[in-house]
């Protein structure tokens, strides 16, 4: 499946018990050897009382994640058309607690993100003797570049992961490869960063690319949409909702303060067997 | 399916007429949006009387080409698994004739490569007032490139497409992506060209690594593999038949001449059904 160009293999672990391991999960990932994905999704049994299904994340490294927006709306677009429940909206367990899942009727889905931080520690980020200024409600930090004369103008937002979000005029020329590397390494950032270029095409719509953390420019981050549609908002340049245009596809952000929520496109492209102790072992 | 890496969606063509296009080709092809691979592979009604069934191939950007190595073992062991036939070996038509695919005792399928040649003209390499030297039964050409102080020393090979094969000490450490991409868009090489890089193990055993003409460097290129092999023989540093190490997995060539024959291994990842008209076209 994907959502917005994010691909995903999920899994029904359900009507079969799939023991998820970090060496299954890159196996499953690898692109030649395996089926290929950004991450693993897997439909689980709950522990908690009140969640439908328990909502598991992979990365194609064999790290399991807390949370992926994309991936979120995949999750319910399956458990719906594989027959697993028909309740609408879902509620699904993740390791830090319950999220809420609906499906509209064009075939969309909503995704409850949880709440956004702005301090430099929500990013762990070092200010010391750094320049800013209050754009809005926001706090515009001035980054310096080695490779650039003058600093970079960034916004900070935390949503389960750590972005510097800064505004550009052309989307289409934004210096996505040679400025997001240095952004997302830049050694005031202690956990590195996502580094999101956006560009403000009316108060309700921007144009988005980000370069992610350990993994480049991708053709569509949830997280990073949520993170420039509310830098917007805050820096008085965007009026709630943003619909937010990114390589992948199109996303909208409901941010209603403190909860932000995300609709988006889920999409199966094939359904498939695999023999998942049969995958080749490759390094 | 994959082969040493090199993978595949492989397409039954005879349960199901299959209209291929170069539209719906990249779209299977799409790692993001389709299911994504190096290659399609259809399995086809066969036009000549001889032939068993007709092998197509068409590349991730929608062209279709004439023949792939790696994917003809893949060919083979599809036909078998899927029950299409129990014949072996199998006479497969493609645009330039008929091929002959042998499936072995040990799962392994050896490929009728064709014949090589060796000259300037066959690999489209502008020579004038270039050196060379003769060593053993090759003339090694002396390649400048601008990046470097003493030239390149390649051998020429054609097999199907056009090779420049040069040796390295160490196969680990080789300028692959460095000169790679200097070699491969040459001026002298009017059609561009395949850079390889080898290290001679013995005198049976190389480790081969690829820069591909259009896809940078692979995991394992087959006739790649043919053009290492046969021109380290005619060089005099190797003996046939020749096993060649590659990132993806481990080739055996025999140099019958005139014909070569490349024997290695296809793997079957998964089965699956695809909605060809539904994939999502993205650009």
């Amino acid at each position: 499946m994907h959502g917005a160009g994010n691909d995903f293999i999920v899994l029904d672990g359900i009507r079969q018990p799939i023991e998820m391991t970090p060496q299954r999960a890159r196996a499953l990932a690898d692109r030649h050897f395996g089926i290929g994905a950004d991450q693993i999704l897997l439909v689980d049994t709950p522990s908690h009382p009140d969640a439908d299904f328990r909502y598991r994340v992979f990365n194609s490294d064999g790290s399991e994640v807390e949370h992926c927006g994309n991936g979120a709306r995949c999750f319910v677009r399956f458990i719906h058309e594989q027959g697993l429940s028909k309740r609408n909206p879902l509620k699904a367990e993740i390791q830090t607690g319950l999220i809420v899942l609906t499906e509209t009727d064009n075939g969309e889905v909503i995704v409850n993100m949880g709440q956004t931080r702005f301090t430099p520690a929500d990013v762990h980020f070092d200010t010391s003797a750094l320049s800013n200024e209050t754009q809005g409600e926001d706090t515009v930090w001035q980054l310096p570049l080695t490779a650039c004369a003058s600093p970079v103008r960034i916004s900070l937002v935390a949503i389960s992961n750590p972005h510097a979000v800064q505004v550009v005029e052309n989307i289409a020329t934004a210096p996505v490869a040679e400025l997001g590397p240095l952004i997302e390494s830049h050694p005031r950032f202690a956990q590195r960063v996502n580094a999101g270029f956006m560009e403000v095409v009316d108060r309700h719509t921007i144009k988005l690319r980000v370069y992610e953390r350990g993994a480049g420019e991708t053709l569509s981050c949830g997280t990073g949409a949520c993170a420039a549609a509310v830098a917007g908002i805050r820096r008085g340049l965007l009026d709630n909702p943003v619909t937010v245009h990114t390589r992948g596809g199109t996303l909208t952000i409901d941010w209603a303060n403190p909860d932000l929520y995300m609709t988006g496109p889920a999409t199966t492209v094939f359904t498939g067997r695999v023999d998942i102790d049969k995958l080749t072992q490759h390094d």
